[in-house]
């Protein structure tokens, strides 16, 4: 059979697949993670009308394919070709600049005294209440448009910073509006391409932290949550999962069920925010509510990893926060013994994770957690793909979405090696070529 | 006085000139470190013929300074403006790549059983021998192209990838001329503009390691560097400075004051790589011979740092190999408590610390050796100038260079609160601005 194409993508040393056999016992061991790499030497890509239809060695591509008129094709100049980046985890919309909040943090003030003065994720939601739309939007895609240099074409979005109604919907319109500006017409004859500066997908986060002026009545906020704020998100079909804090200092463990078992009530998708300080549960809530995801993990035991792991709920690790709250950072060979899935994000956020760059929290997950490179490869494509219960991305195979990045890196192993600058040389949105990406 | 200028600098937000005052018990605290940035909110600045003619309220600027014909004019959009970054400690120059070696490292194989397979620093020095000059400048260049993205000016070069006289000399020509290439003829009536990437400062580094066939004769190498090396580095021309790696494994005490004294006994100014895995004295010895500075001091004890401190060596901190070889990070209060000047630079090499940026080495460094904010932008300018022996830049006051970086952040202290991403809006060298920095 001759598939049709109207981009191809040649020239590269190796195509990462990501969709390489996994073996029962091995799907994230070093050996494991080598053969899900999907690894093809001197492989091509062809996408038509923004879809995945065809990846194989290049020497096969004429054979195989034939280029429509106006076909494009890109020559990745022997460098590695991946499917697009997802960052599965992120607070991007928000206002505000907590860089002194961080100069006193560093100079050795504590947590309590900053939130006392009015510091802390409340500094943030000030300011993001009192921003507006436009102005929420101008910040997001800027961090997006960083995101997206490194590779990344779907970017998960929470909100977070709103916590009173109008104010989340306002954060998850931006998250939404995100994945939509830049479009342009679709060429007549084809199905429409993707426009957006990257693809989103949003995730409610009223369960953030209890905001001040519901701190002595805490229960009414849950309430709210519940009752008003997941119906309003999901009749207007703004999210498309919803996460919980859940930790000491933010929801307990029952808040979060209640909160969690509404949401998928209502229909949305399940993540949360489990164990970064204290393992309150969260991974046996994740694994019984059927999450796709629960991030962090710092201080998660062995109990709920292997939890998470019967259930297939996916571990986020966000590299970021823990070094920049000092803390421990988890130990993969744990992760690996229980046979948990791993995925790495950005969790980009201006308190404890200001950062836009994923290779960056990859090359420090190999580091500080101690993934293999191979890992790390996986964690920040089709693991952060799983994470955000989007099957049809983080791996080229026919059928996928066609978003891919070109790095100028002959072996992929030196993405996640490198610390920091590690920039795409080309980025393929819904087969759309991105111009200096 | 009325003042001819060729370029200004307006708009910014504030201009950081880390030529504010130190106080003798505050040099590096924080609050010294504070007063020290030389903070001047709206701040502009004045060069003229490649030096810097006047810093001040940009409100002042109209009654101090005269603008010439063909003057340019940067306008810093609300950024910040700094000195040009001095990145004082780089391996810039070498062939080769070790992600393969790193993915073995990280996977859990031991260094021993790398090195015995050929890997290691040999590993570098193989393909650096093998590589021409023109094909290490290539390497070199694009390394100092991404280093100048995040505002560096200045980049110290060492050698120490050849180990035999013939490759030395070959990399220290490839850091001066690294230092030259983009050269274009000075306008008429003018000055000679500065013309490369970056500047540089080159190192000579043959004490790096005992190559490989020498092993068994090690005297042997430390007389080929004592005896032929040094003499035909400095009677070319080709170093500023010498530099020893003192630790297990490499050099030991005598073997480093040997090569130290003898560089120094033919003009070249000193360097140590002191403490990296164990105290051997180096900061004592680095006290003793009067050398610039003394880096990586991760095992260095407090009668080391109280010696470099007074003898006024500057202890330079590397980021990105603590990291990369997960050690623990040295611990700022006692740099602070023992008066020493703190700088930062990447360290850029294949095996240890692969990167090329310094704002991400100056966000480790606040996270991980617990540096205030202040510290880390004084350490990769002022404290980086004077850890590579160059006084006439690293700070903004009439006189210096006209060598500086505008920022898009508002508040200086975002640059190493963000981890990764941060670039220079524009580029100052010699009073050239650098188009698309």
């Amino acid at each position: 059979m001759t598939l049709v194409a109207d981009l191809v993508v040649v020239g590269a040393s190796e195509v990462l697949t990501m969709a390489g056999p996994s073996t029962p016992l091995g799907t994230t061991g070093a050996g494991g993670a080598e053969a899900r790499l999907g690894r093809i030497p001197k492989g091509a890509v062809a996408a038509h009308s923004g879809r995945i239809v065809w990846v194989g060695p290049e020497r096969e591509l004429g054979d195989s394919v034939v280029l429509g008129p106006d076909a494009a094709r890109i020559d990745a100049r022997g460098g590695a070709v991946l499917p697009g980046l997802v960052d599965c985890h992120t607070h991007l919309v928000f206002a505000g600049d907590r860089s002194t909040e961080f100069a006193r943090k560093m100079a050795g003030e504590s947590y309590q005294s900053i939130a006392a003065s009015g510091g802390g994720i409340m500094s943030s939601v000030r300011a993001t209440r009192a921003a507006t739309e436009e102005a929420l939007l101008a910040l997001a895609s800027e961090r997006a448009l960083r995101l997206r240099s490194h590779g990344v074409t779907t970017v998960e979005c929470k909100s977070g910073y709103g916590l009173e109604l109008e104010a989340e919907l306002r954060c998850l319109r931006v998250g939404r509006r995100l994945g939509e500006i830049g479009a342009h017409p679709e060429r007549e004859g084809t199905p429409p391409a993707y426009g957006g500066i990257v693809r989103t997908t949003t995730t409610f986060l009223g369960a953030h932290v209890v905001p001040a002026e519901h701190r002595s009545d805490r229960a009414r906020y849950v309430d709210e949550i519940c009752e008003r704020m997941i119906p309003a998100v999901a009749s207007e079909g703004l999210a498309d999962a919803c996460d919980v804090y859940l930790d000491e200092g933010a929801f307990d463990h029952d808040e979060a069920r209640r909160i969690l078992s509404t949401a998928r009530h209502a229909g949305l998708a399940l993540r949360l925010h489990a164990g970064q300080f204290r393992d309150l549960g969260g991974g046996e809530l994740a694994a019984e509510l059927g999450a796709l995801s629960a991030d962090h993990l710092e201080a998660l035991t062995d109990t709920g990893l292997a939890a998470m792991s019967r259930a297939g709920v996916v571990g986020v690790l966000l590299p970021g926060a823990w070094r920049t709250l000092r803390q421990t950072p988890p130990d993969a060979s744990r992760f690996r013994a229980a046979g948990l899935a791993m995925a790495i994000a950005t969790d980009c956020n201006p308190g404890t994770s200001p950062t836009t760059d994923p290779w960056l929290c990859a090359a420090l997950a190999v580091r500080d957690a101690g993934l293999t490179l191979e890992e790390a490869l996986l964690g920040v494509t089709i693991e952060a793909a799983r994470a955000a219960g989007l099957p049809d991305r983080g791996a080229l195979r026919p059928g996928a979405l066609a978003d891919l990045a070109v790095f100028p890196h002959a072996d992929a192993r030196a993405l996640p090696y490198w610390l920091g600058d590690v920039h795409a040389s080309h980025v393929v949105l819904g087969g759309r070529p991105i111009s200096g990406a």
